[in-house]
């Protein structure tokens, strides 16, 4: 069949989507979803190539009339062959082979890696449409995946993007996430490459969270950068906290994370191959993995922290990095701040005198960052952390800090006191003695996103006091900071409403 | 957030999306395929009502400019509070309740009635997401549904769209599909009305085969009616072979195949209700479900087509249908044509003169119309085929058919011989002696489909001897009819590059 192309003004994101007219489509015997070939009857550089489209259906007829094709902006934008008005050749196409694989999946059977390799490399084509790979995913939540299929989807993964090298020696620490204030890596990355080891730190913003480690640095210093520039930072400061969003990695990853997301499915099998090829597309070759256990994260129970953490460092071997897991506490936040301006200051205030505190943000970081020093040989097993405590108290890890900042083009005479924060600030007080039994971290997100959180830099909340202290009628509590007076009003509501995130209790359980 | 409508001009055929600027998404908090509530700020009528929308995100922000929301005409034509420039008040949204409701089923969890009626209405509303359905397509196909869920989904289907009353006794007959050539409604269905029975047949054109039974009446006579039209058809006839499609029943069941379609996904789970959701929606009550078996039908071993015919008939039966089933062979096509117009033609000249065969056209529909008469009470049960064999001879299905066609707007004085054909026809010769052992239907669809159908009504094949049969060199074996030269070309390619449907054995075993 021979259609002419009429461009549709409009991006879809999804290359590969063409529209028929309903009387074309029942011609070519192809329904919306199923596939065509096209090819540019006249083009002589695609004379041999037939592209796979997918196609949808205008029922109306007003938009694509019978003879025409309609090819959105992408392709058009994308390819010289498809401009307005020209002759396209049309016939029929099965689905691919990986469209098989899938089935196979869905069936329960164990995939090949070739078959991975042809679901991988047909996703990131866009010979997969966003149905077929909400099936995949689906059947891979219920089915699951054993380490050799996670070993060659991470793999496949990797290779479907481009790949870093700095050296034989790259080191990195990642977060399974769900616990808010998690700010260590701001801590940790300049511990580690004050030590002198290769730590090209690539984060996400954040997604579900108030504060993405990427949202935090972004406060200090630009975090998105080209692929040469990432280059030149970590060739100068053997380090860097970036946005990993800016890279070209693994576009296969990113592929399935947008199918996944709306329809709130993370199944392991996924999970773990996600994370690995971020790390391997950087030349991670140690890593250690910090996963928060307990309500609000993805491992209720220690033991399927555990569980987790035994696979994770399996396919880690698999693909060539050395994992170390720590299960970490997640029943409230690290440090008292959650918000992109509130985080960086609270870490920024603590790299530049350790004896501010707070406590629980330095012993966190500084565990998961001796583990990193014992794994690169620059402590004994056992003396990591007292070495990272060394190299924070000394202000090591603060002049590498700044030069952090200067590399990603920050200010490094930046000072916590010069962040900005609010301007809105609303100030909860406790109405009664006791101690803090609970801290909910479930009402401390829903309160700083709702003030402005993660787009908002300035905004977010601060804890004042967690679980154990002792708390007198009148004492400061809770501070939210909102740059906008509205949000402020409907983050104040929620706590009116939940009664805020913090429980207060008596200490004496009985009294005779 | 206020956002001004700009309208894209396209129909998506998905109502509920909406496409937002990736900077106002950002704001929002929201992703690709995640929810908006949206409101128009000064329509009276919507004053209180928010409108759940499925986001799209322009990542190149040259469609929807910051500040903007894109409507796609089907929204805008639907509904006049969304016009171009009109400015909407838009949140965040969570996804309904429906959307937990299929993740119960993903995690293999069983589902009540209400729950399963909130994904039916959801997914009419357009509230959940094309990925969404796949999700819980895939959940079902790996999960499955019991007897109860079966039945609750029925119900629910059935209460999406118009249901029809003919009174208390209606008859249907239907076809689990997969044989070539079964144009036996055509056969039953005048049969079962000349006997004073209600029949309102809606059957539904060929999606993967070379033509469906609406495709071949079509031939008759129009087979798209409202629903007034085929009120008045079944009052005067007390019968109708209609196109089900052109009726507004059950829209929930079609939004499932639509999704089905591309997945090559056909559960039970989902199938039991989509055939009981038709058949209710049409008043039926009494129905005779035809089960081919073997290769090509949906049930490879007899065992298995047994196993689902007693589901159904537990599920018809808690919906209120008495069902029987019959398998039914399905090695070779039912009669020797397949193709609308040859089926058509195959079907009048038999009810013309029932001496003209083919037998396995008579028995098969005299054996299945022979059960709905013992439903019915017209006959002894053992003795329907014969009332069937009888009404058929007698000339009495004969004049009822012309009656039907009259009432559906056909000419009732049509004889077989004014079927168009063709006009390209191409004939195969057997080139030794033999006994045919096989014909394979895999086959015949492909070149009845090449050769044009079912978009071609005069397109199609005629399979002139059948298994068993004794065939000499030089006897004609096979025909193909096409509309178009170049097509009859590529289906005689197929016919030579397979060696044809048809096998050839010698008789003898052995010989000693």
């Amino acid at each position: 069949m021979k259609l002419k192309i009429k461009t549709i003004n409009f991006e879809t994101g999804n290359t590969k989507d063409v529209v028929l007219n309903f009387k074309d489509a029942l011609e070519l015997g192809q329904k919306a979803g199923e596939r065509i070939y096209i090819k540019n009857v006249k083009s002589r550089t695609l004379e041999d190539k037939y592209w796979v489209a997918i196609i949808q259906i205008d029922y109306s007829g007003t938009i694509v009339k019978q003879g025409e094709i309609g090819i959105f902006l992408d392709i058009v934008q994308e390819n010289k062959a498809f401009k307005d008005e020209t002759t396209l050749s049309v016939k029929p196409a099965d689905p691919p082979d990986s469209f098989r694989f899938i089935q196979k999946k869905i069936k329960g059977q164990k995939l090949t890696s070739e078959e991975i390799n042809s679901i991988i490399s047909d996703a990131v084509s866009g010979s997969l449409s966003r149905i077929d790979l909400a099936a995949f995913i689906t059947g891979v939540s219920i089915n699951g995946m054993d380490n050799e299929e996670m070993t060659a989807l991470t793999l496949s993964e990797t290779r479907s993007g481009e790949i870093f090298y700095f050296g034989m020696d790259v080191f990195d620490k990642h977060s399974t996430g769900g616990v808010p204030g998690n700010k260590v890596s701001l801590i940790i990355v300049p511990i580690i490459a004050a030590a002198g080891l290769t730590i090209p730190k690539s984060s996400t913003r954040a997604i579900t969270s108030p504060s993405g480690t990427a949202d935090s640095m972004e406060v200090l210093a630009p975090v998105a950068f080209a692929p040469e520039e990432l280059k030149r930072i970590v060739s100068e400061e053997n380090a860097c906290i970036i946005w990993g969003g800016a890279l070209e990695t693994a576009p296969a990853d990113n592929i399935l994370i947008e199918i996944e997301r709306p329809l709130h499915m993370d199944p392991i099998g996924l999970m773990i191959p996600s994370i690995l090829t971020k790390k391997l597309s950087l030349g991670v070759k140690k890593l250690v993995l910090d996963i928060p256990v307990g309500e609000g994260t993805k491992f209720i129970t220690p033991d399927k922290g555990k569980q987790f953490a035994y696979l994770f460092k399996e396919i880690a071997a698999n693909v060539g990095i050395e994992a170390e897991c720590a299960l970490t506490l997640a029943h409230q936040p690290i440090g008292h701040a959650v918000g992109p301006a509130l985080e960086a200051k609270e870490a920024l205030t603590l790299l530049r005198d350790s004896s501010a505190g707070p406590n629980s943000l330095i012993e966190k970081a500084t565990d998961l960052a001796g583990m990193l020093l014992e794994m690169g040989g620059k402590a004994q097993k056992g003396m990591g952390q007292n070495l990272a405590k060394e190299i924070l108290g000394s202000g090591k890890a603060y002049e590498k800090m700044k030069k952090i900042i200067e590399a990603q083009g920050g200010n490094p005479e930046i000072k916590p006191e010069d962040i900005e924060l609010g301007p809105y600030v609303k100030e909860f007080f406790s109405s009664k003695d006791g101690y803090i039994v609970e801290v909910n971290n479930a009402i401390i997100n829903r309160i700083a996103k709702t003030a402005g959180c993660p787009n908002s830099k300035s905004s977010g909340v601060t804890i004042i006091k967690k679980q154990g202290a002792k708390i007198k009628e009148g004492d400061l509590v809770f501070k939210i900071y909102s740059h906008s007076e509205s949000k402020l009003r409907k983050a104040e509501k929620i706590y009116n409403a939940t009664g805020g995130p913090i429980r207060l209790g008596g200490m004496v359980i009985e009294r005779v």
